[in-house]
């Protein structure tokens, strides 16, 4: 993928990627010992930290940095009370039919008059298909401890409207973030990471008076698409795609989904839905609370509107995976490089003794000492050093420190620049600054 | 709670803990407009920064600062095959007992010969109720389909041992670090969060050689207990309990429990176990694979043996917030304050300004938006300074910053300790420095 050529879906690269994740341990599939289990992946060494980054770096733009919203932790488990007043218990499916000839299940909209599987034509009727996994809570198994697994974060938003608005005593405009894993039990899962059965989202809930939802709607599409750019997605891999009046879910009264050119085409990464007051009008109605704000100054009583930033943690990590993908030459050599930003990358820093000599040890491991309060750091001894540079470049880290044998006479190490490949000698008590210099926001 | 007193249980400091947690947005009953859901709770704005911090702690001390552990983030529905190896589907239950008179089940184990509802002796036998969550995954609802939500994250450490090996080339001994939910249908939840269905772990599986499994044991011991100690529960709060040989799970050569006083009596906060070999066997025998470490060095493959630090975060958070609570006296007036390490404070810095005045407004922003990138900050302009210092010391926040009139003038701003109360004064220009400086472990 190059900035010069028009942006095309680009299957190869979706194998290059998987590849990558599988080799390098970002992504497994879930049970892999057990032949897998379709519904999930599981995340490894180097996803589990990048994904971390993902979801620390949504969590410090939209809480830490702000002091209009707030963080929620729901629970993952909840009784069919809230799904019912949501919408969900009614509406939350999706079209499936089956083939006669092969019995095999599919999404109706997803496939055309033909089985993907064996082409056969002899297809039912479509009927609905709920998404939300059922499960029983408790020590009896009857419909009374019947639970769902959420199928999105944000009710648990505004079934804690009230709770949330009190203790913080928070007003309009403000906003619940929320990051937590969601389930749905997709007929058809695929497309690597994108489309699973659980995955993990970044949710906010801003409440406003219903005068200036449009305003905040136009303020978070803007602020959501930054972030992304923000972090290294290119211009030309983003689209703002307003939903057409028929494809609006239930509660919206307009939505703009961010999408990314993923290797098939375009995606969503992330939908920005004006919820109007549905939701808290809906729990209002369910449960006899009254989820509304009462402002003083006007002495007006109102249900606030609500505009939902709805990101997806597991997208997210796929597109600056897919975005950060590069292949160039280094010396006439080949090398896959992530140019991933320093902020997401799984390692900030490798720290590599030049040879696996033992005299090398101590002072390798004073650097990594040294960086690890304040950088996730590898430490690798193995293979050459030029191998090493490689398999760090591949997996994304910005910065290698190499000690050598002149590093215990002179007190300094080689830093080398993931994207430039530069190399600098730096003394190791100007190491840490000389490091954290290069962190400085671009 | 004090220290001159012999530790005994305290009934009335849960009651002020639950009650605290409540009122200041830590700790809310899931979905209470609709009259609560007994399986789980959700975490306000306080709780979710302060678990965030106990996890982040845990990650940093098990994943970043070392170098011979990694991390892994596995999918949380997961098949039957996972649970028939690790022995969870045969084993893993508890003895319930119906009560005939009142019709309420009861953990055996747990109440004497009358049901604690209704005084009536007349139980049934005890049988077996099985803990783990059961629903299906896909569009066809039958056998094949079934999934369980995983009771422990342990197992995914243990299936993903041979990716995780060979993608990171770590050896003996190593670990494999997780921080994820785990769901468990207890028969009674209780104790406030000590007791849910829905919880979240933090997992350490530690794979040695092993003739070296008894000397990992005892180093992980006292790792852990230092790890509490250090984040500041009391040692005369902590209890180290090795389980009798009767009490030992079907897994497990050796188990030591680190217990902690809850208000009504000692309770787990975390069990470190010596798993041996028995999971990455059965895993080896059921799946076909082997999942064995070859040691070149030796010419030699074996299975390792796993020792098992296994935490719970919303435990921990717990506890931290009971051993931090205090009730003091200053100028005469009686104060509740949380005595949070910084590190575990659901704010480090709170910025007020001194009254509503407007004119106070541009440069307490300021100082909010220079403290916000370092610190996780809370910013209130209501009510009387006094309050508001009593608002902060009741939720942990170790520094407030208070800009006054003065501070127009002088570029200078009040620096309060929560701890001590004393105040100075601080120049806006030398205050990051300065409240990092306070930052700086003891």
């Amino acid at each position: 993928m190059s900035d010069s050529v028009q942006l095309q879906p680009d299957p190869t690269l979706a194998e290059k990627i998987v590849n990558l994740a599988k080799r390098r341990g970002f992504v497994f599939p879930s049970a892999e010992i057990y032949g897998g289990f379709r519904s999930t992946y599981d995340y490894g060494p180097l996803g589990v930290l990048m994904l971390r980054n993902v979801k620390n770096q949504w969590w410090k733009s939209m809480v830490q940095l702000r002091d209009d919203v707030v963080g929620l932790d729901a629970a993952i488990l909840s009784p069919p009370a809230i799904w019912a007043a949501s919408g969900h218990l009614e509406t939350f499916s999706d079209p499936m039919v089956d083939c006669r000839s092969c019995k095999e299940r599919w999404r109706a909209d997803q496939i055309g008059d033909t089985c993907p599987n064996c082409g056969s034509a002899d297809l039912t009727e479509a009927r609905a298909f709920h998404l939300m996994f059922k499960t029983h809570a408790g020590p009896v198994e009857n419909d009374g401890s019947v639970a769902y697994l959420r199928p999105e974060t944000a009710q648990g938003m505004f079934t804690n409207f009230l709770n949330v608005a009190t203790t913080t005593r928070k007003k309009p405009p403000f906003g619940i973030a929320q990051v937590g894993k969601s389930f749905r039990n997709e007929i058809t899962p695929g497309n690597f990471v994108f489309r699973t059965r659980e995955f993990e989202q970044m949710e906010l809930e801003f409440f406003v008076p219903p005068a200036e939802a449009q305003q905040w709607f136009d303020y978070w599409v803007t602020t959501r698409h930054e972030w992304y750019l923000d972090l290294g997605i290119r211009p030309e891999q983003l689209l703002l795609r307003p939903h057409d009046p028929e494809e609006l879910s239930h509660y919206s009264a307009g939505t703009t989904d961010i999408e990314f050119m993923f290797p098939w085409g375009w995606g969503e990464l992330e939908g920005i839905a004006n919820r109007t007051d549905y939701d808290l009008k809906a729990h209002s109605a369910a449960s006899g609370e009254k989820l509304e704000y009462f402002d003083q100054a006007a002495n007006e009583r109102y249900t606030p509107y609500v505009i939902e930033p709805a990101a997806g943690a597991t997208r997210a990590m796929m597109a600056f995976l897919l975005s950060a993908y590069d292949e160039d030459e280094i010396g006439g050599e080949a090398r896959t490089v992530l140019r991933l930003d320093w902020r997401l990358a799984p390692y900030q820093v490798a720290v590599l003794p030049l040879s696996k000599k033992e005299e090398l040890e101590p002072t390798a491991r004073e650097v990594l000492r040294l960086l690890q309060p304040h950088f996730q750091c590898d430490y690798d001894a193995t293979q050459s050093i030029g191998k090493r540079y490689r398999r760090q470049d591949e997996i994304g880290t910005p910065w290698c420190v190499t000690v050598d044998f002149d590093s215990l006479e002179d007190r300094a190490v080689t830093v080398r620049d993931r994207d430039s490949t530069e190399q600098v000698r730096v003394p190791i008590a100007e190491l840490l600054s000389n490091l954290i210099g290069r962190t400085t926001p671009r």
